[in-house]
Parts: C-alpha cells; sequence; structure tokens
C-alpha cells in the first residue's frame, strides 16, 4: 500500500470555531465538506483529543471559518498548534457572532452549524451541520491545503487526520 | 444567509467506483475526505438516487479514484450525467482490481476502502471507508473542483451536494 495516494485528496484550510467555557475557541481543520444542498449540510471531522472537540458536543453548535490564500499565517498557527483548553485563542481578536456562534473576523467566508448527527471513529468526530447561516467577509481566494504546504510551507498538527509525521 | 459562502469550501474531483451487478460501475463525486490517520479511513458522500449508492451498500466496498487536471473531460462527464444502472460507464475501460475493487486505469492516484459505518442523510449517505489498499498511477496534478469549474468550464450533476442550478 502506498500511503502518499492519500496526499492527492483536495482539502481547503479552515478553522472550526464555538464557544469553550466561557470564552470563543475553535482549531484549524482541513476536513470539511457538503453532505446536502436541500437543506444544506456540512460534515466536519475533529479528533477527540481536541477541545473544540469537546465544546461542539457540549454547544451543539460550529462554524467553518474559510481562510483565503492571505490570511496572516499566525491565525492558522494560533488556532493549530494549542489546545483551547489552556489559552485565550482568540486573545486579541473579537469573534463576530452569526446565529449565536462565534466566527473569525480574517475569514473569507463564514458558515454556522447546529448539529444534527455524529459519528464516531477511533479517533475523530464526524459532525454532520444543518447550515443555520453563511456569508462572505472577502474577496480573497479560498486556500487549499495544497497551497498552504506548497506556498506557506505550513506544517500539520498532530491530531489532523492528514498528519504526515515530521 | 449567503449561500454562495459554501462555494468557497475545497473538493478534489473523483470517480467512486463498485461493483453493480455484473459490472463495474461508478460515478462522479466531489466530497471525499480522510477522517483518520491510524487506521486510515475516508470519507465520502454519494446521493440515494445514485446507482453505485445501492451497489457500495451491496458490495460493501468502494474505491476513490483522484482524476488528474490532465484527464479525458469525457471520463468526467461519462461518470457524472449517466446512471450505472441504464448504461455501463466502463464500456470501453478494463477497469484495474485492486482488493476485489475496480480502479480506474485513468485516475492519478486510487484508494479502496472496506465500509466500516454509514451516516443517513435526507438525501445523502455518508460511507465510512477503511482504506484497504492504495496507490499513484501518474504525475499529473490533482485536478480541484476549483479547476475544473475554471478550466474544463464542468457543470455540477443534479444528484451532488454542492449543485448549483442551471
Amino acid at each position: 500500500m502506498d500511503n502518499t495516494a492519500l496526499f492527492n485528496l483536495s482539502y481547503g484550510v479552515y478553522v472550526i470555531t464555538t464557544w469553550g467555557e466561557g470564552r470563543a475557541t475553535g482549531c484549524t481543520a482541513n476536513s470539511a465538506m457538503q453532505i446536502t444542498s436541500t437543506p444544506a449540510t456540512i460534515a466536519v471531522s475533529i479528533n477527540h483529543d481536541n477541545y473544540t472537540n469537546k465544546c461542539i458536543k457540549d454547544t451543539g453548535i460550529f462554524a467553518v471559518n474559510i481562510l483565503g490564500e492571505n490570511v496572516d499565517p499566525v491565525i492558522i498557527g494560533s488556532f493549530g498548534f494549542r489546545s483551547g483548553k489552556d489559552v485565550d485563542k482568540f486573545e486579541g481578536i473579537e469573534p463576530l457572532v452569526k446565529e449565536f456562534t462565534p466566527v473569525l473576523p480574517q475569514a473569507i467566508s463564514y458558515i454556522t452549524c447546529k448539529v444534527i448527527n455524529t459519528m464516531e471513529t477511533d479517533t475523530h468526530t464526524i459532525f454532520l451541520g444543518q447550515v443555520t447561516d453563511a456569508g462572505n467577509l472577502s474577496k480573497d481566494i479560498p486556500m487549499t491545503y495544497s497551497y498552504y504546504h506548497k506556498v506557506v510551507k505550513g506544517t500539520t498538527p498532530k491530531n489532523a487526520p492528514t498528519y504526515k509525521g515530521d
């Protein structure tokens, strides 16, 4: 088996946000996709070890924040390589609130969702969310995961499904 | 709600293949993503109305065939806009067989899976597949859905989650 074949799947770069205990929190993710169009639903995959996983289960809501090619890379690192349990990832960032859900103002688009189903795996939860609101905040081009690796020279947090090792 | 925000999610272009009654079949899809790395699992979303949906349920196996930018557009149309119930989509194509699963020789990479879980929605089934084999067939660049729309000027089958209307 040549696992490099899996690297040819295409993804975007997202920050999945929700409410933690008393503050907005979230984590970077590349595993998000639309499942149905009527009603619009989105599936996201979040590692059990991510604080965001517990917080989505507690609140039943999340937002997919789509990052653009010109996003400050600090945003990706800030949301990807630290735990929202330990630090306030929104420190210095005033979240927008759409349908009671925190949204990252630096996103080019946001999609807020309420959880309508979940599927558990050994390491990740797939949350199926029904879209409650959506909007565009900028005209920047959506960042693909491939662009992130090639141009931003990004690395992947260990909890990501696509983690490739050091 | 501005649903155009959903168009900024990033996808690849895939053909999901399996066995129909007596022959290989499949359909184009853009909704596929890796969920876990150990063991490697992939989720794909297939409309209930697609013959491929029934066939994956019958056989319990499928392959994700990743298309490259230089794929013959006829492949996308052939697998996207007809039903494998009515026509032999593999007519003139000898499928490779990997782990008992038909694979499209024109793909740049293939990932064969056995179904380990499913989640139903109103219109689509999300199949969670454990990867049984994977390999690369070409060094072409993976086609993104954005590239397909902008360069190949492709349209979207009505059964796709991302169908935008006529």
